[in-house]
């Protein structure tokens, strides 16, 4: 469905890293991105929104960091192991923070349910990832 | 597959916009923003990249017009329709500058190719969703 | 004090608007993203957050577009003027309607006074350079 | 000139960090970002860019992890050290490679010379702040 894969494998040079396994991880960080941006302003329109402002900075950062993350390994001319390394761990945290804050709430909010699902598997992606990197 | 439409589902109040379309949307612009990243890459890493830095350029700024226009439809609360087509004019524009670039190269280079499919769907669904919005 | 100008200076190629008033426009908008992320900030931290929430988003949705701006705005590589003004427009929007949201708390909220004054600034910097352009 | 310290200045909660300190790591970080942004596209430019594909690609990924660090360290609310500091790693991590990669052609392209300082005044800022934050 995503075009993350298809353009992998047509990248012209060698990849040291298996391209379905970071194709996937991509995957996983874009749909969380797209999680933390939807659950920042669905957590704005509920009604208790004073006890969700914390939800809201960690989708925020987390958003960002998964952006961020996604262009990087992404690009593969040049390659830097060690800024990889240390983005996926950036990552990874912004997820893990972003993940149980959600999961505090998830009980009562679905966007949270939903969102720290994606945090969580993001935050395991990236750890695999980092796993097959070292 | 992504977490657009789960998570647009969640949303506790009204949209004013049919939200599988809403969804869609934002898949394909996510989608086409992923494939110009890495067609930016791939092109720098061919042999020929003196004759790509357009489409290289191109690719760049597609991609950041995608990511901005995609956080901005994601986002319902307080909703400035002046804004959402604004931007959806800018990444239709966007999206059609890089897919005849990348269209130009797609003969020689399966990225160009792929990455010119997805500016085209991309520049559809912003051209359909501003249909529905006006 | 910030790079822009010196980097504009550099560029190897000829570009089609003036450098000063390009950098400048580009300081602008740089500005103003830098106090949109923080307004949406320190708007949540404010007691009243949940009278805030549309200038949460707006900020949100101002940061975004004025990023994506000043990046597309600092290429010129294969200069595509129907992209610039597209998106300046967006930008324009972006800024207006941010700008009025914060002014309407700049009363109660020195951070939304100064992010209303980044806003209009860079909204009359969008426009001037629109002017330039056509 | 810029917005920083000023917005920096209004926040209405507690900052554990010393505000003038953070203001101009922020700026550094903005500057940098904005120099790798116009030093890429500047490479682009250049008739030997085969020579500058990798340099290219640092400056894209310094941009990114700037553009994601500065947002995260202008938010205060729900503050997460851990995540600070992860990605204050990161961004020094990218600005030394990015800074390493500018310097070997400075004495032949003035936008890496300049692209350069930015990315060790901004390496140099995301060090002292983590010094300070632990």
């Amino acid at each position: 469905m995503t075009t993350t894969m298809p353009m992998l494998a047509t990248y012209p040079q060698t990849i040291n890293l298996d391209r379905a396994k970071l194709a996937a991880t991509i995957d996983a960080i874009n749909a969380c991105a797209q999680a933390c941006t939807a659950c920042a302003d669905a957590c704005l329109s509920e009604e208790m929104v004073a006890e969700l402002t914390k939800c809201v900075r960690t989708n925020l950062d987390c958003a960002d960091v998964c952006a961020a993350t996604a262009r990087v390994l992404s690009r593969h001319t040049g390659y830097d192991a060690n800024l990889s390394r240390a983005l996926l761990e950036a990552c990874a945290t912004a997820c893990r923070s972003c993940g149980d804050e959600c999961a505090a709430h998830a009980g009562m909010h679905e966007h949270c349910r939903i969102c720290a699902d994606a945090c969580r598997a993001c935050e395991q992606a990236c750890r695999d990832l980092l796993v097959t990197m070292s």
